[in-house]
């Protein structure tokens, strides 16, 4: 009597892991591995499969990771694992059952190629793809490792990178070392924002893209940079991306080291004060005119709408100078400096600036002046 | 010798009393009667006196009037007025000068056609149209007036306005009296909200649009109401506005009086295994069937996506009914009901269905049922 198919367990779909991983998980774990590594995951995606994210339940631990071909991130926690297993499954979908879970535990089972969740009365029944359409990318070889706070490094100059540029290397930050130190910067050309950090063992710079410096963890991180990649680690949570190609170009050459004219003032002075100017712009990056004297900045907007003028105090001492600014571009750089006083050293009308603070000695801001 | 056209007092433009406006107001009370007229200006005029407000400033006052052509509000409060007069300024400048002005007190004067505006050491000066070009809707009569807190009984309505209707009509709340008793009622045809509030005289039923139900103060106004328009007194705000045309429906046909089978479950319980049920939804509007039994309201739903079902328990006696709904349409007509226990009234699963609570005695939502 010939076996019939059913009844043979090589026939049909290859028996994997897949068809019977079992595990149960508490909410919270849950919801906080998901939340790790969502954000990798573009909303719309013409690839099914990157709209997943590929769930491995193994040992005692599930493990969560979400990739945009790019950029790869996983997150780990632990589990009751009854059956270790691999399976893809709609990233939205799970995150938001697991957000509206109706129990403190959430049992997730694959049952042929469906995922059951189960949470309380609540049973789902979900599509998945299996593990191996999963892309998973190579292993890379790094040049260098160390602890860092590198998204507190990145924050000051996240701001300057440059969009939508036809000079694709000037998307994202530039970082590096300089004489043993690390810096990043980042600029569109019309201003530019450098900040130094701590030593570090010397590498070869790299770009990272804005994607994934909104990516980093906040806090102390083990990083390792190749010329290829940047992969950071925190914990149970692992970010890998590749880079931005491209030679950055010799940026400080663009920053002034010798205006000598220099006004300091409050940096919440300033931003109120250009703020309240810039509501006569007309359209977006519209300019405010910078009026440096004795005693004061006079700031002040003219546009179809109407005009505009706002003074702050200030510390000069030099020759009266008329500066132009995108306003925006003036708003972004002083948002970066801690509250306090903020230094402003110019050349004349048509030269770059230089911002500086006492208060953040290792920040300073180049903006290009705007004719208005 | 000729006098030159300069020279004379009465060449060029009339002098008007808007040529020498000057009053100072607290910055408090300027941005609050900006705000409260403000919501009735639209973002996009292709009329450009409609993106402005018409500032009076008369005795001790300054009234503010904003309107769209259908709906006018004013808003009056105290002012240090100099010179009396009025002027036209763009509403959405205003308001962010106001917002951000640097000292309590702001100064307007007007200057030649310039409104020039000080607070602190801020100035502006801005663009202004001649308060003979704001449109003014003519004086009406009304046929009753009352006292109600008109936003109350509407909002439990209001969700349930028709949009994007060809039966324009639908497209606002009809409000109305029922032997002597005040009545607000919305439906799109598929879902009907009523809420009945306190005795009135009775007045032909009108029919109110939704910006001007979203404008509506809260707490006791006084209302008056025509066949043309609504009135609304709160305080110094003044909402008037034309109705929407057309008849309204024998509404109360749609609204199910004999439905016999009762299940009755609490509010947010229904409401979260609805919420959670709905996560499989593949696209927007997608249905819910509830499966009423002897003690418990099942709820699933079915999508390309996956398969999702839930429970809560219900107090229920009559003959198991199944019954679809559309999702969005379930929630919303929960979310109208103060927490607690609610009654949904079946006849079967073809059959409307009407949703009441024994907390909210004035208010029933009627729901259609939709093929799942």
């Amino acid at each position: 009597m010939a076996t019939t198919i059913r009844n043979s367990p090589h026939a049909g779909q290859p028996a994997t892991e897949e068809t019977n991983m079992r595990f149960s998980i508490s909410r919270a774990n849950l919801t906080r591995v998901i939340g790790a590594v969502s954000k990798v995951v573009e909303s719309r995606n013409t690839i099914p499969v990157l709209s997943h994210l590929l769930l491995s339940a193994d040992g005692k631990q599930l493990r969560v990771t979400s990739t945009d071909l790019d950029i790869t991130a996983t997150a780990s926690t632990e589990a009751d694992v009854q059956a270790s297993g691999t399976i893809c499954v709609d990233a939205k979908l799970l995150g938001s059952i697991a957000a509206k879970a109706g129990a403190d535990s959430v049992e997730l089972s694959l049952e042929g190629d469906k995922l059951t969740v189960k949470s309380g009365r609540s049973r789902f029944s979900l599509a998945t793809l299996p593990a191996s359409d999963f892309p998973t990318p190579p292993d890379g070889k790094y040049d260098a490792t160390f602890d860092l706070d590198i998204a507190a490094l990145f924050a000051p100059v996240q701001f300057a990178i440059a969009v939508n540029d036809n000079r694709k290397f000037l998307e994202g930050v530039y970082f590096h070392t300089k004489k043993g130190v690390s810096v990043a910067v980042a600029t569109n050309g019309h201003r530019l924002s450098r900040h130094v950090g701590e030593s570090l063992p010397d590498f070869k710079g790299i770009i990272v893209g804005p994607k994934t410096v909104s990516l980093l963890p906040k806090g102390v991180a083990r990083v390792s940079v190749s010329e290829q990649k940047i992969r950071v680690e925190q914990g149970d949570f692992t970010l890998t991306s590749n880079l931005v190609e491209g030679e950055y170009p010799d940026y400080e050459r663009v920053i002034p080291a010798g205006n000598e004219f220099i006004a300091c003032a409050d940096k919440s002075d300033i931003l109120k004060a250009s703020d309240r100017v810039a509501t006569v712009s007309g359209e977006r990056g519209s300019g405010v005119k910078l009026t440096v004297a004795s005693g004061s900045i006079a700031l002040s907007v003219r546009s179809q709408v109407g005009a505009a003028q706002d003074e702050v105090q200030a510390e000069y001492s030099g020759e009266p100078i008329e500066i132009g600014f995108n306003a925006i571009y003036l708003r972004d750089a002083l948002q970066v400096f801690p509250d306090g006083q903020v230094e402003i050293a110019l050349n004349d009308g048509m030269s770059p600036a230089r911002i500086t603070s006492p208060v953040a000695p290792l920040l300073d801001v180049t903006l290009m002046p705007m004719r208005v």
